[in-house]
């Protein structure tokens, strides 16, 4: 058994996911439903956790999609961009950022892996507000 | 170079995760920050964003661990739990809860990756509560 490249972020493989997430925020504004799809993994396992719903499973992500209004989303000018990878199949991607219009902070996840068949695929995504009062 | 191995919910490695799981879990009512400080990458990549925080970098996580109230903490009763693995080194955890004396949904996800030499880590984690009322 080979030892596992755990190597954080060698460049060219920052600049594959550099790539597909910002093809993926285009197609948030466009909503290009092919493209959004295309980005997650086909599977029952595909967990997406949105501001709204809870999505669970590559399917109910899909109606979800296609169930969203029309307009450009709710995201407003980027906070912070923070893209990790280790080794050559794995990535985790994480932006900061203004709601549209609102005095609201948002944040977006979203695990990506390598499948030897498929290519890159987010197996799971999160994406939320700050809480602004204390829930405690 | 071999192929590697993407087998989804192999069960020893989905058994790992799950007693590292409810271990941080315990950690998180009982406040035992060695535990939890333990079960996090340390490194300045890793990022948590929390309910009412984001935290980027294992000493900032580490210290808004230390400055939280004293308390169980805001979880209730657990709604689903969904572990992802794929292969032995990659992991994905979902939870999705009631807040604690509230109707309110919480979420939390979490990435796990083994490292050869430290074993398994989070290095990206996210809590949060369903956004009750559209942001559209």
């Amino acid at each position: 058994m080979t030892t596992p490249d755990r190597t954080a972020n060698i460049p060219e493989v920052v600049e594959e996911i550099r790539q597909l997430f910002e093809r993926y925020e285009t197609a948030l504004v466009e909503k290009d439903v092919g493209v959004l799809d295309d980005t997650f993994w086909r599977s029952p396992h595909t967990i997406r956790y949105a501001m709204h719903e809870n999505g669970y499973g590559f399917d109910e992500i899909h109606r979800h999609r296609t169930a969203r209004p029309p307009g450009p989303g709710l995201k407003g000018a980027r906070r912070r961009l923070e893209i990790l990878t280790l080794g050559r199949d794995f990535a985790s991607v994480n932006l900061e950022f203004q709601v549209r219009d609102r005095d609201i902070v948002g944040r977006q996840s979203q695990t990506w892996v390598r499948f030897p068949d498929l290519g890159w695929k987010v197996v799971s995504a999160h994406v939320s507000t700050v809480n602004p009062e204390p829930l405690w």
